[in-house]
């Protein structure tokens, strides 16, 4: 594929088709990052964007609407494995944009680890429906006639995702997985001097044959006037620096259009040392070989990088020769094909050219260099030779240290590449206070054992960070690391970090919907929820002369199937049998006297799981069937004690049914009620159970 | 207190003190709606704004932050009563703002209500504590021994909260309510044309001494400057029209600075009245007598009114029949302090014009006026006579008719009055079409009693509104009505409504915190959220010499404070004993074919319910203590069956303790682990138990 990369433009895939501009378009070059050999052509000229938009809002919508979320999660992961079985041509054209095996992986795998989390929680933590239910049931009237709930519906729109340079696998993947499961059809357009990643990582969705149609399109180039197009119904997630952010997001169309606008943009993140992590701790250590990963890795172009080491005054001489050593040690900085290479090129000659502007600003303010000689480096070839390689985006990593904890630079300036700024802190507070300088960050890690470091630091400093990673000898070793956005945590920050959420399991899923209060009788919220509320018909099966539920499979069954129990009389004789069967002699149960001096007892009263025993024994249907087992139990309730001599009988309701997509069985949540002789409610609880699918399996 | 009101101008409340402008200040003055007479004057020349922020967030973060959750919504309730307290005085000045003492009850009783609200919520849904975790535990090691957690930590700024002038209770209450509990001090700006009412109810907060320092502060009048103030860690919520939402959210600290801006504005809601829902039926009764309470009700003021009726064609001139005769029959226009006027003027003679501006604009736009008289409106008197007030700002209920359903401005146009507009449909996809033309609204309502006609058009108009309310003869008595948004249920709508969220109980706390992904050892976690986390150090009672945990009062008990049980035997017998006690004679406890034949049992296995009362028997200590009762159980999952000659074995572990604050006792949550002699999980599930505060108490 690399070789017929130059041949023509690179393609757009939209409206469920591959694009190229005509050959007389005018065409910006890609260039390899270590050798500066052309490796693409990128041009949208002729591309007809409004009608990929509407493409994405019409049939994409269609198409992913026909789904439920456990199908589009199936979907995510098949995309996954596909993906994983052709890693290799992608992990080929990484190299090309600088990245070394390891950077390759963070990258390719860890796009693909996105896919397969999503896939993951979308079956397990999303109903098998189109519509998710968020929050309890709102009593809003006394008599139950009027309830009000919240459902998260998907938005009627695109996402448009507009990714940085330098995760063009994963950049594209964590935002486009939940996308997806919500139901919202992507534009991507990524980075142009990574694209071509991109769009390999497309073509073996598009060649896999699993894309829905108009879930996925990508734009290679420029997109002018898009947001000119965009209106109420779409989202954009940003992904890039914060000045580019500023301006998209200033747009009318997000002003006052309607469209969301989610930004994660690079910050100035921190990573403190705490002030138990002296020399000779394994948390020092483990601080110092951080730094150097996080400083090395993907060399230093991460959102997340860390930019500000803040450590103990009388620690930063031990921090600053601890990582010398390290990076001498460990560090080689060259073509990223060559053996050996632990850190390659920046992406292009452009930001190499950014980042010393903004490393000889830091200078200028006061920062030290105290790690990494200025000028040409020279490094490891490809043909394993070393010396210097002027057409590469090479540059050594870089530590500076500020004497002046205060100066703004240290705090506002990002040289987005291998460099770092170390500055000293005399206590506690004066270290949360210069992370909260950064003015909001992705992340802030610190190393320390001693929980009151950690949440005196956290106090002040979670609500500047989007993540904080505490790292001491416990974790350090299963530590997914400061630089690593992980798919079940949210990735993003307040401020400078832009504001917004990415990821963070279905947290990102609900980003793409919309959250509306429902209100309505219990008839008309089972209808629009798909789970059963008190106070909506049911059909007790002995009353309607139809079977049990537990004799139904999931093809019968329908919500609102029901049993109501006979009564049964609890004894006191019953309570002494189940005290001396279970050992479960607690006072309450065994002690007239001691029972009623308790302020919520009249005397003994029944065990709480003597009633849901016989509760169990009162609503079962013993024979084989397709009812296959009880897998739980939720949100059980005590409300009114039950005496020797009251009576308890149990109304079970079907009242959410969740086929699973890839076994032959799914979930039933059974809403369970016990009363009283009196009516009163005694207990309530959640009943699950896994039922077969089909009367045959059972 | 409205006789002292014109002798000087208003007053604010700031820095813990009242403030008032020089005599020489320019002020500008506030009318009687009705009577044109002046009510009072407002200034804030030589008002040190930047100083109140600062107030708020140096001591009123503060003295907040030594309040945990439980601690604020106490607070709340008691300035719930406060307020109810001396209500009277609230609904006596109310009256000058042209509302009747049903509008004047929304306000006031309703801003009240949210204290209540917000109080309860805050106890029952939160923990007593100053960290809100956020879902579940993430395991992001195999091992345990790195683990990921969602908190929110309180914003570190100042809430500022501008209010609109139809709701000067109410308004200021919904946005002080959730900011309070979360913990962030308020400064809120009341609208001037009823500034003095929402000063008059601050008064009542701080002569009942219940304000802790810096918690609230009041600004009466123009706050020019106040965004160049803002910077990150502070929010705004805003609410009014789209174009000043539009203004403030172009400023650069919300742009770039990292304020949070939210805003919540009038918008063209829509109510539907249903394809079943013909002349006859409870629906349509419901649908008519709905829409005349939102066209009258507060005049029309109101963010949540119906602007536009959507009805099949067919119901079209039945319903406007229905709507005048009702207005005939039950709307009175007058002064409201006239016994039996059920609609007061608009609050200010500019707004009565701007209601006509934007009337005429809908009347040139195809409106066809079929209900009310244009003109000077006769209306009743407060002395009981019948003519005209020319100094009030009346206009009476007005209906225009649309022929035409793609007229622009039917769904663009908003006069913020006692006018609506009807307009018909002919399917309920053009009916679902039409509400989404309203471009985001706060609220549509669908008057059906067919489950299928509600979710065919919730499928589509969801997504545009954040709210839906549904009307039927189940709930037509019992709804809380079109126009109310209530503290339960989220308040606010994407696009047009000003894309922003408040209310829906904790959610609004949510809004007013920071939401960070926390990664760490379970040891960490455990100390940064004050839950126990799995893996993190427990004390075994017995190895370490305590007592059992069970004899410990919530002033003794510590979180990790654990009981390991000894091993257990589960027998052939015992099933059938069990089975033979409780009824559950369920084929997978008593048929070893069947059982075997089962996908997940390898034969006869134990009953779920019979492990949990033997894990209760094991851990318990049976003798009256602190331990009062079991009050439920929660997340109960059963993992590997148990077979007959298979031991259990508990581990009970205090997870979480909630003391309660008006209470002698509090909720203990422990954790739960069964495991079997191969020390597999058998069973996980949280128990919860109320205990006494203090030893003395058992």
């Amino acid at each position: 594929m690399s070789e017929t990369l130059t041949d023509a433009a690179l393609p757009s895939y939209v409206r469920d088709a591959w694009w190229s501009p005509d050959a007389s378009a005018a065409t910006s070059e890609v260039r390899d990052a270590a050798t500066g050999e052309l490796v693409a052509r990128v041009s949208t000229e002729g591309l007809d964007l409004a009608g990929a938009l509407e493409h994405a809002r019409t049939v994409g919508q269609t198409s992913l609407g026909e789904l439920t979320f456990h199908q589009r999660a199936v979907l995510l992961k098949r995309m996954a494995l596909a993906l994983t079985e052709r890693k290799a041509e992608l992990y080929e054209l990484s190299s090309r944009t600088g990245a070394t095996k390891q950077d390759s992986w963070v990258d390719i795998d860890g796009g693909i680890g996105v896919l397969f989390t999503y896939s993951s929680k979308g079956r397990r933590e999303m109903p098998n429906a189109k519509v998710y239910v968020d929050g309890a049931v709102e009593q809003l009237s006394k008599d139950g006639t009027f309830l009000g709930r919240h459902v998260y519906t998907r938005l009627p729109g695109v996402a448009v995702q507009i990714n940085a340079f330098n995760f063009p696998v994963w950049g594209s993947l964590e935002k486009f997985a939940p996308a997806f499961l919500a139901g919202v059809p992507t534009l991507v357009k990524p980075a142009t001097p990574s694209g071509y990643l991109a769009v390999a990582m497309v073509r073996i969705l598009v060649e896999s044959g699993l894309l829905p149609a108009g879930s996925l399109q990508l734009v290679a180039g420029s997109v002018p006037g898009l947001f000119d197009e965009l209106r109420l119904g779409d989202l954009v997630a940003f992904t890039g620096s914060a000045s580019t952010a500023e301006q998209l997001r200033a747009h009318d169309s997000v002003q006052t259009g309607g469209v969301r606008f989610t930004s994660e943009t690079d910050s100035i993140n921190a990573s403190v040392l705490g002030t138990d992590a002296s020399a000779g701790t394994p948390e020092f250590d483990a601080y110092v070989k951080q730094l150097v990963v996080e400083l090395t890795t993907k060399a230093g172009q991460k959102c997340t990088a860390i930019r500000r080491a803040i450590v103990p005054e009388a620690s930063v001489d031990d921090v600053i020769a601890a990582v010398r050593e390290r990076i001498a040690e460990r560090v080689v900085v060259g073509d990223p094909r060559a053996e050996g290479v632990t850190m390659g090129p920046l992406a292009s000659t452009e930001q190499r050219d950014e980042v010393l502007r903004q490393l000889a600003k830091l200078e200028a303010a006061g920062g030290e260099r105290v790690i990494g000689e200025p000028g040409e480096p020279e490094v490891l070839r490809a043909d394993g030779t070393r010396g210097t390689l002027p057409e590469g985006a090479f540059v050594v990593p870089t530590l500076l240290r500020f004497a002046d904890a205060d100066s703004p630079a240290l705090h506002e300036v990002e040289a987005f590449g291998p460099v770092s700024s170390i500055v000293g802190y005399r206590s506690l507070a004066e270290a949360a206070e210069l992370v909260a300088r950064g003015g909001g960050s992705l992340v802030t890690s610190v190393a320390t054992h001693d929980p009151e470091v950690a949440v005196a630091l956290a106090g002040t400093v979670a609500a500047y960070n989007g993540r904080l990673l505490f790292l001491d000898r416990d974790d350090a070793r299963t530590s997914t690391g400061h630089g690593s956005p992980l798919p079940n945590l949210v990735h993003g920050g307040p401020g400078r970090a832009g504001g917004g959420e990415e990821l963070g399991g279905i947290r990102a899923v609900l980003h793409h919907m919309q959250r509306t209060a429902v209100q309505g009788s219990p008839e008309m919220l089972t209808a629009l929820t798909g789970v059963w509320h008190a106070g909506a018909s049911a059909r007790p099966y002995a009353a309607s002369g139809e079977r049990h539920p537990f004799r139904k499979s999931l093809a019968e069954l329908r919500i609102g199937d029901q049993v109501q129990s006979p009564a049964r009389t609890v004894t006191l004789d019953d309570i002494e049998t189940f005290a001396a069967f279970t050992g479960d002699t607690f006072y309450a149960h065994m002690d007239e006297t001691s029972a009623a001096a308790n302020p919520f007892f009249p005397g003994r009263v029944a065990h709480g799981y003597l009633l849901v025993s016989w509760a169990a024994g009162l609503f079962v249907d013993p024979e084989p069937g397709p009812v296959l087992a009880n897998s739980g139990l939720e949100n059980l309730r005590f409300v009114t004690p039950v005496s020797p001599g009251d009576e308890i009988r149990v109304e079970l309701t079907a009242k959410q049914i969740t086929p699973r997509e890839t076994d032959e069985y799914g979930e039933v949540r059974w809403d369970a009620v016990l009363r009283n002789q009196r009516d009163e409610l005694v207990a309530s609880y959640d009943v699950l159970t896994l039922v077969a699918k089909e009367p045959a399996a059972a």
